[in-house]
């Protein structure tokens, strides 16, 4: 029976998360639970599973879902206060960081340093201190085993070798829905075209940098830290069929890749039940039904933010905080209608310009440099 | 520095074998080579890696040989006896196994019983004797690790799981050069238009057994062997591209495949260099110009042969040595043009049903079956 403290268990990750923890009672028992503030949701988890601890944003929340929970036992904790008990204090053995954006990456850290496994869901924590999540766990000697459909594929393909043999890897991209659009209607396109994913459903933001292939650039930064290997060791390539996840080539030129249906459920289980794994609901997939799959070159005068993803991980320091900050910042204007979709890139390109980058070796550091773009970003 | 023998030195495989160590020669010192009665490449083998012993097939052979080499240090020997000898006491810490036939499988059983970890081409060995070879190498903690393409990608796929968490197995098969020619023509098949391999240069024996996909029959029996799993746990698929050379599918529905291009020598070196792996020469696998992966069921009323295979991997005991035995004679009398090519299958349903498949207990009865079947085909 593994314990659970699942973060950010209302979202995309975590909604799918506890259908997997539900179809497994005899495998998982949840220990914690913390959410933002849809209520009615995380309700309904706390009354299927009983964790003995909830934490949600506010204050005013906690209150009400205290009322709403009546007699049942669980504690009800709020804030960041709340979130850190969540992620290092309810004795889970695994926990599943699925909160959206940096305000991951203290939880996270803390879980490491409590000793505890993550399942690692959120991107923020390795793309704006990864050198410091890495660390740490290497310390603590706690795993990290990734619950994004990509590097998933690449941990599942070097289990049991080690990243040494690995020449490259090279992780696949949809290509989203612009990949067969000309450049020069950019300028045009609206948020509900942008929000259109070809294969997944997933978040707004996250939706957003899937068609800027952002989301593949802070990829590219993850991969690099969870694998340790160098920047330019991690490959790009497009996939539109979303059925080969990612792909390990190795020095022998001998490359392995793992499939699975485009269904986030298959790397989310598989982080939960690591080393083990265990029938899944999820379908099953019929190469024969498959049609081909095909593989292309990124454009990339087409999909600058790719190009700067590369650029802030090989600056390292503080870049790619800067990259991811100025980055949601402008996919939020973008969603708001203040930008065009063609000028995402170009306020990420100002703001790895006008920030100076640098070393960064605290948390609390990183967090400065991401609250002082923002503020700077948002002033304008 | 692994001590390597190698068995059939001077075939398909063999050659290709001597092409890897020879590209590695701070990995690899050869010790051993057995080989039939190609003088001329032998002869140029022994000089370039200098074993300590050489065996050859007949008496006249080996005194050839001896004449050739003159004042060279290499012992020679001859038969049996010489094949014998190389695959166990010549201080190997491989044998590569790469003879064709059921020759190879006391040569092979030698080998496992001095102990020595087995790099293993010859299907024969497996097919016939499988629960006889896996039986003793576990006895010897000897390791086998398959030289075959697909069972390669297989093996590189289970490395660090064990076959355990598999659900199943898929071995990929290109369909040879009829996968699309209508059934209705295959009486007026000839042994040259047979022996056109779209994507693999082989011998004709085997080149022939990828025509009417007996060979991916016999490799289901050497997988369900090899990796401990039910034959129904062994599937097949046609992949035209032979790019990706197979796959396993996990008990979660999560698949790994293993890719490169098509070159045994990636099969080989891996067997050679596990669990390490080296650089190789040859060619990297550019996943943006390899165009479409195609995968399709296999047409069983078009190809019978495999349907016979996965019947007598089922049925067990001597039956797959009656249906190697009888597919042998068949392609030799297709190649000797006394029966037409879709007369293969019709001949080997016709040994599987006259002769009474039963447990076999030794090689040696193993080998009695096959001579027993191979002579009273030979009779009409």
């Amino acid at each position: 029976m593994k314990r659970l403290a699942i973060l950010g268990s209302t979202g995309s990750i975590g909604t799918n998360t506890m259908q997997v923890v539900a179809a497994h009672p005899d495998c998982f028992q949840v220990m914690a639970l913390a959410a933002g503030s849809n209520l009615d949701v995380l309700e309904a988890q706390v009354r299927r599973h009983a964790p003995r601890f909830v934490s949600v944003a506010t204050e005013a929340s906690a209150r009400e879902l205290r009322r709403r929970l009546g007699r049942t036992s669980t504690e009800v904790g709020w804030g960041l206060t709340g979130v850190l008990q969540a992620a290092s204090d309810t004795g889970a053995h695994l926990v599943v960081s699925a909160m959206g954006g940096g305000g991951a990456l203290l939880p996270t850290m803390a879980a490491i340093a409590a000793g505890k496994d993550v399942a690692l869901a959120n991107k923020e924590s390795l793309v704006m201190a990864g050198h410091l999540v890495i660390a740490e766990a290497k310390r603590r000697d706690v795993r990290i085993v990734p619950v994004d459909s990509e590097h998933s594929a690449i941990f599942q393909c070097l289990v049991g070798r080690g990243a040494g043999l690995a020449h490259r890897i090279v992780l696949t991209a949809s290509g989203g829905p612009f990949r067969t659009r000309p450049q020069a209607t950019f300028a045009s396109i609206t948020p509900e075209e942008a929000l259109r994913h070809p294969n997944w459903t997933m978040g707004k933001k996250v939706t957003i940098d899937s068609a800027t292939l952002m989301n593949k650039g802070l990829e590219v930064i993850e991969a690099h830290w969870l694998f340790g290997l160098r920047v330019e060791q991690v490959d790009v390539v497009i996939h539109p069929q979303s059925i080969v996840h990612s792909l390990v080539e190795f020095v022998d030129g001998s490359m392995l890749a793992q499939l699975s249906v485009p269904d986030m459920r298959v790397a989310i289980q598989y982080a939960l039940t690591y080393p083990q794994r265990r029938p899944s609901a999820v379908a099953r997939l019929a190469l024969e039904g498959i049609g081909a799959l095909t593989f292309e070159a990124v454009d990339r005068e087409k999909f600058p933010c790719l190009d700067l993803a590369y650029e802030a991980a090989q600056a390292g320091g503080s870049s790619p905080t800067i990259l991811n900050a100025a980055n949601e910042v402008a996919v939020a204007k973008f969603l708001d209608r203040r930008i065009g979709f063609d000028e995402i890139p170009t306020l990420i390109r100002k703001a790895l310009d006008s920030h100076p980058g640098g070393p960064v070796s605290t948390v609390e550091e990183v967090l400065e440099v991401d609250r002082e773009v923002r503020r700077r970003l948002e002033e304008h």
